[in-house]
């Protein structure tokens, strides 16, 4: 999407036909920096230092290295090597595996001299299918933009809220949540938008609002403890969530804090939505609150912040004792019952497994 | 409570039997400084800088400060301008008028003469109070802790989760929320409290867990977004937060975040209570979310976080894009629906005009 005047994509391929570009994502919102890979370790520091993070980009990234290494050496042990080395960087991310296992299957039939060019071929592919992916959501999902912004007063703007980054800089562009508010903006739908800061981390705070001001999308910042009050007093009219596990029959596992929304929004019949691209439906988990394992992460994210200072600088300070232990659960579980739909790229879905099934036959 | 080994209030008259030294909780968790004030102006500063916060410390530092100003001038001009000078401090603060109220009614009908030792005698009975309503409040309270932890493994830690500060640093001692956590550790009933930061403001991460620490409770800091997921895992057994201000038919108006853990409670039938001194209930409202106005503060205290740096230095940091606004709703009403129990200095109400009027007959 748009930075300034500019539509900037996460990830793109050079001129030089061999290196990427990347926007190095530690420094947002701070400083926008873009940073030329072009070898594999390069590429394996991006991911594992989260130069790039959000599943979709993480494997279009470990794509490219797969092609970086083909063009240095296309062998059958180059591509063995590759694969472990980009897997060990984020060992739990499921795209990169996946994107990983797809490179192999298309390099390993090929001969070492065909490998380098298909590769970076078929890199390019993954890339534009997750663009096409999340213009498909945000289309689906624009149609329920357009449903709330008809019933509003001409030009009142549809109060939208989020949680997290789910954004264009977690994907190739677009992103899954935020698509619906980008195709609102390019169809001249008027959107504002609510952005949670989601601590710890505070992806919203740093990620979302800054594509909120690239791209020129009206919005506000909000701590996470606010979308309560501001449901109880009509002031927003849809949530839109994204996800990192979707189980069969539609419990959403989400950024922490994702569940307390989706409880204020059913308490105020406010339509609570999940911007879904279906690799994230694990289709072999039905109960996602018995069976989804919780990351716990460092408490040093809950008592540490990051930010800038008065001069400019980036630094953290401790917000809390230093005697005081925190826990710091990632993700919880929205269970299916307090989501309105699921925006997949085939359209929305109820929050069941029948009606999943309506829309992905295929795996009934 | 304690601080280390020491047993401390929020304020007391030193041996002097003039001024007064209080905590300047500007500066906790990261530094813990007692400061000794000796003029109205410097209790004027404390109340309206905050180095004392709470509406009953509030209270009880005005009080003093009319003390101080009876020993310099006890004339009727000098009560009248004490009474005005105090009270533009923190204007909206309804226990700082009560506070000031009441100092002038004891000490008008008094001769000059007699009014530095009642105002002294006067202040020291207000603070006395409010610890006997906490210690109530904290009885009251521990009866349900105790109930909770009859149904626990024998040792088991009854865990309690707690939002904001409504702990001792609020009041003159044991705080309204946090007096039953006192109590029960006084009376060897094990507790563990789960302390919501409580952002934008970090009362929880600052203050309640300062509290925690010095007295040696049990605890773990969590983000706001975490409650609702300990919730869905049975990690927490009950909560209690406190109130700013309690409505006749029970709805609860508190800090901001309050609503969402209460209906996270509700959907997990963990038990949600509030510790309620009855000066705190406004029996002229019923309906909290239409009738109570909330507070929007600046949007910066949520874009700027104050911290400790690595050198030890108080510092703040911007989390968000400059260009991004933010809106800052300071309180929110839970409505009495989602209330278990409302825990008063007289005993345990149901959250309803007919529960409170069992306990304060005399409204009815």
């Amino acid at each position: 999407m748009k930075v300034g005047e500019k539509h900037y994509r996460t990830i793109w391929l050079n001129e030089d036909g061999r290196s990427v570009d990347i926007i190095d994502q530690r420094w947002l919102p701070h400083s926008f920096r873009i940073e030329t890979v072009d070898t594999v370790d390069g590429i394996a520091i991006a991911i594992r230092d989260m130069w790039v993070r959000g599943a979709p980009l993480i494997g279009v990234t470990a794509a490219y290295g797969v092609a970086l290494q083909m063009a240095e050496d296309p062998s059958d042990e180059a591509l063995q090597a590759v694969w472990h080395r980009l897997h060990e960087t984020r060992p739990t991310a499921i795209n990169l595996r996946w994107a990983l296992d797809e490179m192999a299957r298309v390099l390993k039939p090929l001969t070492p001299d065909q490998r380098a060019e298909a590769a970076y071929r078929r890199a390019a592919e993954i890339a534009d299918e997750d663009v096409a992916l999340n213009r498909s959501i945000g289309q689906h999902g624009l149609s329920v933009i357009r449903d709330i912004a008809a019933l509003k007063q001409p030009g009142q703007p549809v109060n939208i809220l989020t949680h997290c980054n789910a954004g264009w800089l977690a994907t190739v562009d677009y992103g899954t949540a935020t698509a619906p508010i980008y195709m609102a903006i390019e169809a001249g739908v008027p959107v504002h938008v609510f952005v949670d800061e989601t601590r710890p981390r505070n992806q919203g705070a740093q990620l979302t609002a800054w594509e909120m001001v690239g791209h020129g999308v009206p919005h506000t910042l909000l701590v996470d403890n606010a979308g309560g009050h501001l449901m109880q007093h009509g002031e927003i009219d849809m949530v839109i969530v994204g996800t990192d596990r979707t189980t069969a029959n539609g419990d959403v596992c989400n950024k922490i804090g994702t569940y307390l929304k989706a409880l204020a929004a059913a308490d105020n019949r406010v339509p609570f939505y999940v911007g879904l691209p279906s690799p994230t439906i694990d289709w072999t988990v039905s109960d996602g609150l018995k069976k989804i394992p919780i990351e716990e992460r460092s408490g040093d994210e809950v008592s540490l912040v990051w930010g800038k200072t008065g001069d400019g600088e980036i630094a953290q300070v401790r917000i809390s004792p230093d005697a005081t232990p925190a826990r710091n659960p990632a993700f919880d579980v929205t269970p299916a019952r307090l989501v309105t739909g699921l925006i997949t790229e085939r359209g929305i879905a109820q929050p069941s497994r029948e009606g999943l099934l309506v829309l992905f036959p295929e795996r009934g």
